[in-house]
């Protein structure tokens, strides 16, 4: 058998897609020979089998557990990546004159709100632009006849983080692609929630959208049935085929998170890997953090070096010791290392030796 | 190494997901623990790599190879499924005081209508539904100031397929989801093709749009980002994160059907395999296919027995004999087996041998 310990070590800072547990690849890997011993594969069964059932409602019910969602929260796992709720969300929730208040913090906030402007009116309560979104805003006024609020909890690109939860009267939306079960928080205070699943919960191709169905309904205008949340919550998520393997592979990941402990038990070492990296770049007058220092994100870490010409020859170091994809995005520069809750501490250690033994020779 | 071979052999007629190449299944286990000799998991690469613009270059590519298609033809991957595509299609080419002419043969036309609806006016030419959608209409007349005209070209469910292409003089568009790739056809003659991957072309998570770029930005209503096909032919299948192991699977199993000689040869065995099932069907009294012969599915044969207690029975030795899925969908009984092109002939004359042994110890 095929295992993964014959491959040469790579350690994986992508942004997303990004690295899962070895045992899901091992897990997912084996699925698509002989699923379950059924001697058929993963991608040839039918979704109105038992066999899938059974995959789907496993991933539901653990996503349910391991975020303590209240039984007023539906979970569904959809088509499309987070781009598509960016207008999904305001076409099943805002009037042509109704408004919605959004955060502006990062590249993803600003693409839901040019979508939801097709939709209704937005009132962008605050933004970071002003410094390439380089910290989250803070003393903002949501007005209290809001139809809703939106706001991105982590933004990939930039490097920042939302580390509280905003209070306010009106329905909380969140995109929180990047950092869903990387640490606890009161997920039961949000009326919707989405997320690409291409960074904790699993591989690229499905999303998952988490609702009060007390807020559907409410729209005048008329859905496309593959719109519809409430079709949707009627059908399982199986309005039509779904994308099999990714709630598999979703399914395999989720079911890991909780065998290790759940999303309390990964946070602790999501805080230990980010501390290590954090620590790191500060005690090393050749790197340099770009965000400011309260609204830092434990799953984005971006940095820069004064020198370009050092940039690339870091990037070059990177490669040689199997450091792979944490070259910065074209936005900020620089770098950017991804500490998805799959990323092993091993890899973030590799990665601050290296640092070191760089700025010892070019400090 | 882990292989199918040490699996039992199982016959898998299912309507989709349906049967891959085993090629495929092995390339696709083994590209999840180490794709390319990148020591990465395919499930973990990023979707911005040459890694994967390559696969999906190839997969664009190979595709437009297999259909012969002109340049003015774009390709596009996208996340959705064909059901998504009921309203997309209308969403972008279709206003408000416009009419499309559409054609009622089956249960995906009818929900394609039922999406179409929303967007503009439907004039529904003709339908088979008076005899449960069991024959093609003939015959209909498509008004020639028709905004486009849509058909589906096989009716997974019902067992029927167009076998010629309508003549008009109006922009042709057709839901090909169940026989795509599997007989030779001037596909060059479509304004828009779209099909979800999960039949003949990969694994369900994907959907494949093919588009003349001359019948786009002639629709008043703002469309969002994601549901333009514009913006996804500009940005060449990446406007986000797409489905990257989906599409993998579909360049896998494109580039499997090149290497055995593309449409037109794949189409000889396809014939072989539904007219042994069909003449088997024709010969033994106690099975009957469901639709009029002249527009008899090579993809989908729907058959069924006089006393559905010997349905019970037949369905009971199929599974002894490691024959799967070929229950018949709820809404016509009976059985249905799916003849996909990564179906091997063996499959059938397994199929046929147990059907006429049945037939001599019930006959």
């Amino acid at each position: 058998m095929l295992t993964i310990n014959d491959t040469k070590v790579v350690h994986n800072f992508n942004s997303g897609p990004s690295i899962l547990p070895k045992e899901v690849f091992q897990q997912a890997s084996e699925a698509i020979l002989n699923f379950n011993n059924t001697g058929l594969s993963i991608l040839e069964i039918g979704h109105r089998t038992t066999l899938f059932q059974e995959v789907l409602d496993e991933a539901v019910s653990t996503l349910k557990e391991l975020m303590h969602l209240d039984n007023d929260l539906e979970v569904l796992f959809l088509h499309g990546g987070a781009s598509t709720q960016f207008f999904q969300v305001p076409m099943n929730l805002l009037n042509e004159n109704e408004t919605a208040a959004y955060l502006d913090c990062g590249t993803w906030g600003t693409k839901a709100i040019k979508e939801a402007k097709l939709f209704g009116n937005v009132n962008m309560v605050a933004s970071s632009k002003d410094k390439n979104y380089s910290y989250i805003p803070k003393n903002y006024i949501i007005p209290s006849d809001s139809k809703y609020f939106h706001y991105t909890t982590n933004n990939t690109i930039e490097g920042t983080q939302m580390h509280s939860i905003p209070e306010t009267n009106v329905p909380l939306i969140a995109d929180m692609s990047s950092d869903i079960l990387s640490h606890e928080m009161d997920f039961n205070r949000f009326s919707l929630i989405y997320a690409g699943a291409q960074k904790n919960i699993g591989a690229a191709g499905v999303n998952i959208v988490i609702v009060k169905k007390d807020i559907l309904g409410k729209v005048n205008r008329k859905l496309p049935t593959m719109m519809d949340y409430r079709v949707h919550i009627e059908n399982g998520s199986m309005v039509n085929t779904p994308p099999v393997f990714a709630v598999y592979v979703c399914m395999l990941t989720l079911r890991w998170l909780k065998q290790r402990g759940g999303v309390a038990e990964i946070e602790k070492i999501n805080d230990i890997k980010a501390k290590l990296l954090y620590d790191t770049i500060d005690s090393l007058p050749v790197f340099k953090a770009t965000v400011a220092k309260e609204d830092r994100s434990k799953m984005n870490v971006v940095f820069v070096m004064e020198n370009p010409e050092l940039e690339k020859q870091f990037l070059a170091e990177c490669k040689e010791n199997g450091i792979v994809a944490i070259k910065g995005h074209r936005s900020v520069g620089g770098f950017r290392a991804s500490l998805y809750n799959a990323l092993p501490l091993e890899s973030v250690q590799v990665l601050t030796e290296l640092m070191k033994e760089f700025a010892n020779s070019h400090g």
